[in-house]
């Protein structure tokens, strides 16, 4: 009986793998350091070792397994299982993945965006359970999203959907690294705040912010946070000014989609119900339309690291599964 | 054999009907002045008087017809067919339009939201054929649309998606009568465009457009493009800048939703390929991201007001045919 599945998630720093049971529990796991400078063939040389020492650790065998899936930074073409390239990894140009794991494993194995990967582990283990329709945003460098319509992840017409990160939320706004002008993400993501805060501070603007950012020579949200909840001006203006943006995001998502659920994860979410969660809930309901009631919940995500690996798994299952 | 639907188009001047064959071709439709004054149950008369003879007149009796799928404004409560409000037809309030449509002409009905019905039609025989995932635009008083997902009408999770529309896309902008501040379509329906430069002229600015609007007293977005083509400064401007946002609106789309292809119609379609449609494509491609080619194609949606019958009957098939 193939009762497990295993899934990968391929980050620039580290290599995380798990073998997950048929009802999304992580049996085992390991994680190993990305060997990002010896080209693409030592990186899927870890990712196969550390899969099949997942299985002999736990006394299995290939019989057991359905199948392997890899959340991957991309671009991808999911369908061919090739990653086009990876920013932060060299020597991944049109490189065939999938069938590289697959081969060396003995195994069959389906490539996903690492996004969707991780959309698909909240639904399936975290804050997604049980509904129709989810979004995920994660907070962390970028806004990272994946979205879930009828449950089944939703890749769209040519595997590029799903980036709430690049929704259009300023007119002639910033310039983002995708080439369009602002996208949500320049506004809202943990680095793209702290980056605001510098650029308020190197203006001239003076408090606990500043001063904080004078003695260590760089801020993240972290920081905004703190400042904000000690009373520093710029702090709480940085603090509000991205979780009403993060509102925005979510109101549109909710004219556009529609879903049970947003969930939100990511470094950044890491600050909780009272610093994030209840203040973002209060700007989306200020932020959302008035000719109905608010349907759509916010919550937290729940799975943190966990959600690229089991929603990977989750994608083995889909196509490999019965 | 049960070969045809019957789709009703409710709207607040007209109530078009049509019988609709399996392949989706109207066979013989009919249309009559919405009884607005008389309230529902005269509305509710006339609609099923009017689908009876198309029976009558094609020589069909019930058991040649799968259903009646209806078209209406809303806000609808779709699974249990009432209409909530209805802001142009008086009297609609919590009113079970659905059964009362069928029990007047013991036929199976359903209700679908008037926009959605729009978007199936021209998916099933319009500009949507053929393709997986699709938006339907139509550009009128507001910005009106509907969603095609793996080719089926996607509804959401409590029957609100789909309301492109109503996407944020300036911070702190135009107080859009939903309650939210800067809807999409205060910034680029058919209505709005007029309004924009009515107000520009009322400040100040002078020109064709604004002697237009002194002897007629009023302009819309017609005169707003014969102007612009007139060579009008701010018409070239008041439709450049319709045309930008609604290009942002199609980005925003695409990085969620990443369709097949846009679909764009409304009264302010029929200004065409040349004026309309090809410089909506420049805009576009310049808001668009350059980490990826444009895939997602714009088209003109090819169903004029035929598509919200069409559409009502695929509802009807979806719901009662095999």
């Amino acid at each position: 009986m193939r009762d497990y599945c295993i899934g990968i998630d391929l980050g620039g720093t580290f290599i995380k793998s798990a073998l997950v049971s048929r009802d999304w529990q992580i049996v085992r796991d390991k994680q190993s350091p990305t060997p990002a400078g010896g080209g693409p063939d030592a990186v899927v040389a870890v990712m196969a070792r550390d899969a099949l020492e997942l299985l002999a650790e736990q006394g299995l065998s290939h019989g057991d397994i359905v199948g392997i899936g890899i959340g991957s930074p991309g671009p991808l073409d999911l369908k061919n299982g090739i990653v086009v390239g990876m920013p932060n990894i060299p020597g991944f140009t049109m490189y065939p993945l999938r069938d590289r794991v697959s081969a060396l494993t003995k195994l069959p194995a389906v490539l996903e965006n690492d996004a969707n990967a991780a959309a698909l582990g909240e639904f399936l283990a975290g804050g997604g359970r049980d509904i129709e329709n989810m979004v995920l945003l994660t907070l962390g460098t970028g806004v990272g999203s994946g979205i879930i319509i009828n449950r089944r992840l939703y890749r769209g017409s040519f595997s590029q959907a799903g980036e709430v990160g690049h929704l259009l939320v300023e007119p002639e706004g910033e310039l983002c690294g995708c080439g369009q002008r602002g996208c949500l993400e320049r506004y809202c993501s943990a680095t793209y705040l702290a980056q605001y805060a510098v650029r308020r501070i190197e203006a001239g603007q003076d408090g606990m912010l500043a001063q904080r950012l004078k003695a260590k020579g760089t801020i993240n949200s972290i920081d905004v946070n703190e400042c904000r909840k000690a009373g520093d001006a710029l702090a709480i203006e940085t603090w509000n000014r991205a979780l009403r943006f993060l509102a925005m995001g979510c109101v549109s998502l909710c004219r556009l989609l529609d879903p049970d659920r947003i969930v939100i994860g990511g470094g950044m979410a890491k600050a909780g119900v009272a610093d994030l969660l209840d203040p973002l809930k209060a700007f989306f309901v200020e932020e959302h339309w008035k000719v109905a009631p608010v349907h759509t919940e916010l919550v937290l995500a729940e799975l943190g690291n966990n959600a690229g690996m089991i929603g990977a798994a989750g994608v083995a299952w889909e196509k490999h599964g019965q």
